[in-house]
């Protein structure tokens, strides 16, 4: 049975991991037989959005990983406990949350970082030819440390976003809602999913493809 | 296009809504055609627990309808602010959620209160002629809100809930997480999901017949 860790971001989509993402990341996961080991880092959220009025919260302070585990109910590993040859893959759900607490694109824009927990360990699964999946605004994440390699991504078809996230060399391909960008060199597989997905059932669609091309390279 | 309300009580299986159940409950429903219409009461939740350590964080109080409109992307809501005649059925996910903020049977047992705006809006529902679907432990409510009518319903198979719930005249039904029982007469179907599930396709199972039998009745 494969093991792919789901890297999740805390839990809301204004300030965490794309809770409809997350779950249907497991949902094909487990029609597919594989087993997912969610995992987060154990690290402050940027902030706390309200959900309802979709402002910040600024007295309110949440944690990454503990927010996680509401999504994994209750099982969950802290990103640092997890070792990267333990697991098959990785996939990376979307939400701000990817571009915000793993890194920080939504904030800092083209010079962004992203988190060092997370770029060693994603550095490591790819050191370790092992593939990773990459959900909406995840790719960033990819495009950050893998762009010197060249690898391929997408984000959908925005054009400025896409633009920002090629300046360290990766190369963006525009991708409809219902398809993944599989860069089988690098092992590397992105989708839009709420990038432009309008309905669950098209986020659905390139999630499907996503975890089927990684299953397939892991 | 059929309007189903997605009557949400959290984020959270262990204080709220159960995530995977909701968005299960919104995919099949997308899949079928359905318009999703999230709802949830503006009340405090009972309490907050920490999914990671699953205790109780007693200096933290979190909104019923705030935290639920993480799973809905935002897009819900107030119950007080839905008219029962606006929706074709109503669909209530479980978690705990279910049974401490729409209603007190997790704390109080067998003589538990449904809160009045709930009960209030799933009598109107009822009284319509419209379906209810209920998952996991949310069958609960409609125990107590319709057992006097001699409603058939599912909690799965735990023999000390069943008999705490049929106290009011329900009747209890033993059900496999991969099926649903339907009461035709009263318009009621119940899974139980996350009460019996193991994996996360089982759950899907159960909310798949049970959103196919509330639509086919809406």
């Amino acid at each position: 049975m494969k093991k792919v860790a789901v890297l999740l971001s805390g839990c809301g989509v204004f300030d965490g991991a794309e809770i409809h993402e997350s779950v249907l990341t497991l949902l094909a996961l487990d029609r597919a037989g594989a087993q997912a080991v969610c995992v987060a880092p154990d690290i402050p959220q940027y902030h706390v959005i309200n959900h309802l009025t979709r402002q910040p919260v600024p007295q309110e302070t949440r944690n990454v990983l503990v927010e996680s585990a509401r999504i994994a109910r209750g099982n969950i590993v802290a990103l640092n406990q997890l070792k990267p040859k333990e697991v098959d893959a990785v996939i990376v759900p979307g939400g701000f949350g990817a571009a915000k607490n793993l890194c920080t694109f939504a904030l800092a824009g083209e010079n962004f970082e992203v988190h060092p927990q997370v770029a060693s360990f994603l550095r490591e699964v790819h050191q370790l030819g092992k593939p990773i999946g990459l959900v909406c605004i995840a790719p960033a994440i990819a495009a950050k440390l893998f762009g010197p390699e060249k690898v391929e991504f997408t984000i959908g078809n925005d054009a400025g976003t896409a633009q920002a996230l090629s300046k360290h060399g990766a190369s963006h391909v525009n991708c409809t809602v219902y398809n993944a960008v599989v860069d089988r060199r690098h092992k590397i597989v992105t989708t839009p999913a709420y990038m432009l997905a309008g309905r669950i059932t098209e986020a659905e669609a390139g999630i499907n493809k996503l975890v089927q091309a990684v299953l397939e390279m892991a």
